[in-house]
């Protein structure tokens, strides 16, 4: 079984007419899995809806400790980028996961998104690698404490 | 360096107008990996363009060599599901290359399709299992010569 | 309120991975003209599901039948449209009534398709026209009996 | 010939990682026309690239001047809806054009969004419609000056 928790950012977002901005909506996660036919037992959680811009050391802990009490080994987090590392570093320690945090760049409404190939990789990912946290961006896998974004060129980075 | 090798399937079938039916098109594997920006360097090969019930002993034997012979060890290969399993147990025990095949239920270019998870997937196993051929559909990994389609389901399952 | 009839053609065509081919599908009618946020009153009614290649002087017999049984004055049908010009001949006639046949060349669950456009010209096509059968492609009206789909252009004319 | 101008609004909003936020970048139109395989000649015109809360009576000036200063007769504009209103007011009284306003809810690079349909929908308008000013939203043509966005409902009606 693997256990997904949303946590917001860009690859929920959804576009309101009203004020002209976007916000995060309800997760795509489901339709996904969905049309990707996947086989593999999987339930998804919503944590928080927020831009990781404005996550706070509590929403962090909050994460932490959902991730902790649940009795699966396979977790997958999606989060906004601008600081998934940071999330990643706080996570790091969790005993006997394996537990990897991916975003997007475009939102998964999107006609033209990197969303539904970030989470084929994740699935992919947490079924693979050992117990660790780990940020699986760009078609990459980045240990926890080891990444950064680099904002400029829109992409993940070794650290 | 992924090498990635296209051989046809509904993955990269285009709809024409002209006699109502599908055929295989210029894949979609460079659009998509753009959109996912996957930072990985990768190169696309097209090999074959065919349904894979189409394909020969002489044609799975191209594959078979045109991956010996590339210089790459991590290779990914689209291809039909009809015949995916067999294509995968000739490929078996080509020494020292991971090799990961995978196809699509719907076409890539269909709004709701598993090519763009499923492809993301692929990449993410190609980079982290040991040498080996594997089929990679529905969210799971099946070692060459273990795996067959479901026809009636539309899923793989182990053999 | 406007009565759209679907009959069939590529814009409700599905793909079928267990036997690799297109077949009609339920309509994505009512989703786009939702997605669209149509505000005047429109009720859907399946009447046919072939490519019209397959259609029988009783199909458009039927379709005639019902065009003239309901009542609504504004009329749209989706049709095949290799034969829908001889559709709109046989339904040429029926007075008191402004009916514009359309199609897609794409279908509509592709990424890619004229269906959206082509349905939001019908609707304002069927609103602004005279009584008349009228055939909506391309972005151009053409009369019933004046009109020709060129096939290797892929393109209607008129005739 | 179809002369089409561009003045920014929902329609043509892309996603920018980097700030979390959308602007208006290039416009959709030529993508979206020539997806609908349109044979009715049309050349595009990118005027303005603003959110239409933030036009001010210059640019409403602007395009009047550019549209009464075009050869064509078809005229249509993209246009954000906060204030799509306004702007028909403005151009209302230009001589001898057929002159049609529309927009989007939802970008047109959204997988759902009303942007094809109603470009559709203005295309049909604008060839069908006497000379005069307007606003073509919600499968609706409304006339300037009598028309306003009901922007709890997000729709427009009747003024």
């Amino acid at each position: 079984m693997i256990h997904l928790f949303t946590t917001g950012g860009t690859i929920d977002k959804i576009y309101h007419d009203a004020n002209s901005e976007f916000t995060v909506g309800d997760s795509l996660l489901p339709e996904l899995l969905e049309e990707a036919n996947v086989t593999v037992p999987w339930r998804v959680t919503g944590l928080l809806r927020k831009d990781s811009l404005e996550l706070t050391s509590d929403d962090r802990q909050q994460v932490r400790e959902a991730v902790a009490a649940c009795p699966e080994e396979r977790i997958i987090i999606t989060h906004g980028t601008d600081t998934m590392a940071a999330t990643a570093a706080v996570l790091d320690g969790t005993p006997g996961k394996t537990i990897v945090l991916f975003g997007a760049m475009q939102p998964a409404r999107m006609r033209r998104s990197d969303a539904a190939f970030n989470l084929g990789f994740a699935v992919a990912a947490v079924r693979l690698l050992p117990a660790g946290v780990y940020v699986a961006m760009n078609g990459e896998v980045f240990e926890a404490g080891k990444v950064r974004k680099n904002l400029k060129a829109g992409r993940f980075e070794r650290d």
